[in-house]
């Protein structure tokens, strides 16, 4: 493995009724809080109007931002970090999913920044500070609820950008099962499929001697997938709901991925795609993923193996190490297709137009990809692939 | 799983020469530093020389407690706190294995208490305060380096108890495999015992409904099993020894046991008799824990019948649950014995003359044990077939 530094200092409060903490826990960064949240989903479950009877019992002065976008958009960010500034915010809460989340990480590092907040994904500036964040889980998918990472998608420059910091990092975060009850089924599907293909960037590695990490991920998928159906057929399983949640968590959060590299190119591709097409992130990255699977296979046909036999209990007998590894593939695409996800990009009528244009910008700011690098013609040749 | 809160704030530097984070890392707390250490092997391997060169380098006052003991004492503990409280220290530096650790920690929270530290330990007094504690480990073990435990002798009262704070979290903690090197053949069996011990007393749990700890739980479990003759054939196996450290730190840090009630019934009799004899931890641990395997066994079949085969491959074909269990059990009694490790308390010249009081001692504070509630009888049965 190589060297690694790990730091999650983020609190999790995970189970039913957690929300009893939020309290006490907030009131520890600060009394004027911005309550951040996405669509309407929240006020229909009840929690808006839990969350808004608790702060109000501790006497906080709340100031709110509703309707980020489910790929969070820089202007949204921008108005919260204008009421942070004006109002003098002293602490971000952010209930909702991933994206609301990832918003409101912005807005927490906007807060305390004097230039325009996009540096920060553009890589022209570092996050020095933030303002405190807690958030109220509802969406098990971006695991961003324990980690520093944060996606924003510009619709001026139709670019969608990642930063990740320790200052952003939620100081704690509550995650109740019972929350994600209500998770439409596709917004579940793509929350599946949003943890698995994190865990994929993270197990697809070149790293050698890695054990412990390679079978805390084979844990994770293992798990995801035994729970899948069940969450789809009985939306208010809480055994099922519990095993996503805290999956999705762990998926994301450092912990199986100690000193190893990650991949991350799949990810890189489908944000330029819903950059410009506004698709649901879990649902590109369903397409997307099991093409880059086949299309780097033979850069390191062991760890698929291993993948297949481990996670898929492909039966290797009389098989080559090819065949072994693309029957993996073969079923990853199989339970994306059984829980209901995409598998092509026409699903969404999305045709060729802008193929060069999205390779173009997946590899316009960085190395992309390291289980294998990928060329702009290499993005193009998965694109086409999935088409 | 059960509702839970899980916080570990400890920031891991992993990996050869991470050392060179500690300066910059350590004064960010202070510099008027205590240096703790043990017996000699700080110095025999340079890392001594090499802290005290870095800690000058930044300027810091070093104040020093060395010769902490294997089952680190309270009388060692409190010549620490004095020292702590008579120079004014700003942080303990624990530089050892987990008894350096420990005491260390118990120095930090005793620093900051009026009152006698062992209060802490008898539950007298709850720790709401501490110096900030880094470490430097050299031994795989207790996982002391990233959680909130301690556990301290009373050679008066000839007791050895442990206490738990969020405020005893090491801020940071620096583990390079290098300094495991020379750690001596048993002391690196009786971590190995150890840090299987640990995972044994949280995955042996009747809480239902936690497929991703149990799996996370095994995967530490194969790891260290995996990499053990391999550490003691070859010491300076870089990757063998990285998996092992690892391992060990996982194994007690909170994140494989999220929403999971342990055990803890095997530390607590072992506490007993290495307070009375001062045998080394590990190998109480490997005598006692198979026989309290049998001795549980009929309270949950099921969680043994799934060790032996997730964790020794135990072949179930044609044999009953029992005897499937039964042959995972014996499974680790014989990769104790392969690796070194005692089988029997005769091994160390324990007779029977104080199994009573053991015992007494053992149920005296505290409900003893989950998976089984063991009553004083039972603490004499087991002992009894650990002799």
């Amino acid at each position: 493995m190589d060297n690694f530094v790990f730091h999650n200092p983020t609190k999790i409060f995970f189970g039913k009724g957690q929300i009893e903490h939020l309290g006490k826990e907030i009131i520890n960064y600060g009394k004027k809080v911005l309550f951040v949240t996405g669509g309407g989903s929240v006020k229909r479950i009840g929690l808006y109007d839990k969350v808004i009877e608790i702060l109000k019992e501790e006497k906080c002065n709340v100031y709110e931002l509703s309707g980020v976008e489910p790929n969070p958009r820089l202007s949204t960010v921008k108005k919260g970090i204008e009421i942070c500034k004006s109002e003098g915010i002293e602490v971000v809460l952010a209930v909702g999913g991933g994206s609301v989340l990832d918003a409101s990480k912005a807005i927490a590092a906007g807060a305390k920044y004097d230039g325009d907040v996009w540096d920060f994904y553009t890589r022209k500036a570092t996050i020095e500070d933030a303002l405190p964040l807690a958030t109220v889980l509802t969406l098990a998918a971006t695991g961003s609820e324990m980690n520093g990472n944060s996606v924003v998608t510009n619709w001026e420059t139709k670019e969608k950008l990642g930063t990740n910091s320790i200052h952003i990092y939620p100081k704690f975060s509550i995650l109740d099962p019972t929350y994600t009850y209500s998770v439409p089924r596709d917004q579940t599907v793509y929350g599946i499929v949003d943890i698995m293909a994190h865990v994929f960037e993270q197990y697809f590695s070149h790293t050698s001697n890695t054990p412990l990490q390679d079978q805390f991920c084979e844990s994770v998928m293992r798990t995801v997938i035994d729970n899948s159906e069940a969450v789809l057929e009985r939306p208010d399983d809480y055994d099922a709901r519990s095993n996503i949640l805290l999956s999705g968590t762990m998926a994301l959060n450092n912990i199986i991925r100690m000193g190893m590299a990650g991949d991350w190119a799949t990810h890189m591709i489908e944000h330029e795609v819903s950059a410009i097409y506004d698709i649901p992130h879990g649902g590109g990255l369903a397409i997307i993923f099991p093409n880059w699977m086949k299309y780097v296979l033979d850069e390191g046909i062991e760890k698929f193996k291993r993948y297949a036999i481990e996670v898929w209990k492909v039966d290797a007998t009389g098989k080559t190490d090819k065949e072994i590894a693309l029957e993996g593939i073969e079923k990853t695409r199989e339970f994306f297709n059984r829980i209901g996800a995409p598998s092509r990009l026409k699903d969404y009528n999305i045709g060729d137009e802008n193929i060069e244009l999205m390779a173009e910008k997946v590899v316009k700011r960085r190395t992309v990809g390291q289980y294998k690098k990928l060329t702009k013609e290499d993005v193009k040749n998965i694109l086409t692939m999935s088409l």
